[in-house]
């Protein structure tokens, strides 16, 4: 069933309108008429199920059906930090995280990245990103639109570590060493409620003295598993396993 | 470092060749000299570290430096079951899913597939898949090239489920109507050198007459998960959980 993000929080009242490229979706793509039924997502994350009452030039008027019940979110915040990639990498990344789970996506340039964006390529790439997550958030049914920042230096996301529970950084290094068992470690302690940061490098690889920095901010070197994966796979493996520890596998 | 999966099972013997695609590759592109090192991998797993002692006009000559000692393989075989999908899905989830391990790619039809591949276009789509899965095979650092079959009917799947220890279909209904138990029951039970099939539908989903054949066949529903995870996604979250659950959470 189609699903449409309102950008207000959800209150209890008569009728609920659909306006703007929403309401022209609906209206023109999905050919959608009354009585037919949509879910409607809000800012606080309540979603409800509701019907056509009524269709006008400008808008869709709503009618709550149900609350939709089963929570679709992770229930700890998981922000995705990946160094600036090549291509559309950081498109795929986007796409597949927020079908994973993802609460946030950073990007960051790295010493490695080969991509350099001032702040006016930065701001197209970034909505550019946006409409994905929000297209990504409809199809898989989150109750959240991810959000998203380009940031212009390493620096921006190492004074952002303070915001967060716990942040890990997946090092290829920690792989080849056999280091296995932080990440388990790390997932088996978050709380519902916390925040978790996990860092990702280019293709290039983070750096050591940029893990050195990270180290000193309190991250964590984690290891993925034992092969090498690439950029862009490493944010879905992740994501995940942090989905099977906290949705699947609890007790 | 480089890595080459070399056609034979490795024995003891003084020197190694390379030849063909792997010589041209090693000697034109990578331009490999004397003494320089690569991984040399063979057919019954085996991987070692070598060393160039001689290169001609059509061989590059290495001798043994060392075993590689760690394991890159799943302890179980897991063998990949998706129908057909639209447009290069199919080659993003061969490359993502070797990188995560998978031991083998099956593609098939489904009742929703859009696309229809007479004998000639499944051929050439096989070899193409084939590359990619082999050159991601060296990029992950692989002691096994994932093998790669297209079937020409949804029957040939059906018949090829008796050859696994355990199979597993995702399926959406089970999502939606919150299942959540089966996947980590079935991993929790699997031993190593157990062989585990998992069969994920197109776009268009795998269609309920289609599950009831595979369980028939004691294939069982698993969900993955709350949200909606598109065709392509979906068994890369299902290697992501295993590597989790086998080789990182492993007591």
């Amino acid at each position: 069933m189609q699903r449409y993000f309102l950008p207000c929080d959800y209150e209890e009242q008569e009728t609920f309108n659909l306006v703007g490229d929403d309401f022209h979706h609906a209206k023109h793509v999905m050919r959608m008429g009354l009585d037919d039924e949509c879910f409607l997502v809000f800012k606080n994350e309540h979603a409800i199920k509701a019907k056509i009452i009524e269709i006008t030039d400008e808008k869709i008027i709503f009618e709550e059906v149900a609350k939709e019940e089963m929570a679709k979110e992770m229930p700890v915040k998981v922000i995705i930090a990946c160094g600036y990639t090549k291509g559309d990498k950081l498109e795929l990344v986007a796409q597949k995280a927020t079908e994973l789970g993802m609460h946030g996506l950073i990007a960051f340039p790295s010493k490695t990245s080969v991509v350099k964006w001032d702040e006016k390529k930065r701001n197209k790439k970034a909505q550019r990103l946006e409409k994905i997550v929000k297209e990504a958030s409809e199809q898989s049914h989150r109750q959240v639109v991810p959000s998203v920042s380009l940031y212009g230096s390493f620096n921006d996301l190492l004074e952002k570590t303070t915001d967060f529970t716990q942040c890990l950084v997946a090092y290829e290094e920690s792989s080849k060493q056999g280091e296995n068992s932080q990440l388990v470690k790390t997932l088996m302690t978050c709380q519902p409620g916390d925040s978790l940061l996990i860092v990702f490098g280019p293709e290039g690889g983070i750096t050591p003295e940029e893990i050195e920095l990270l180290v000193e901010k309190k991250v964590q070197c984690c290891a993925l598993g034992p092969r090498i994966l690439r950029a862009e796979t490493a944010p879905l493996y992740a994501l995940s396993v942090m989905s099977y520890q906290w949705e699947l596998n609890k007790k």
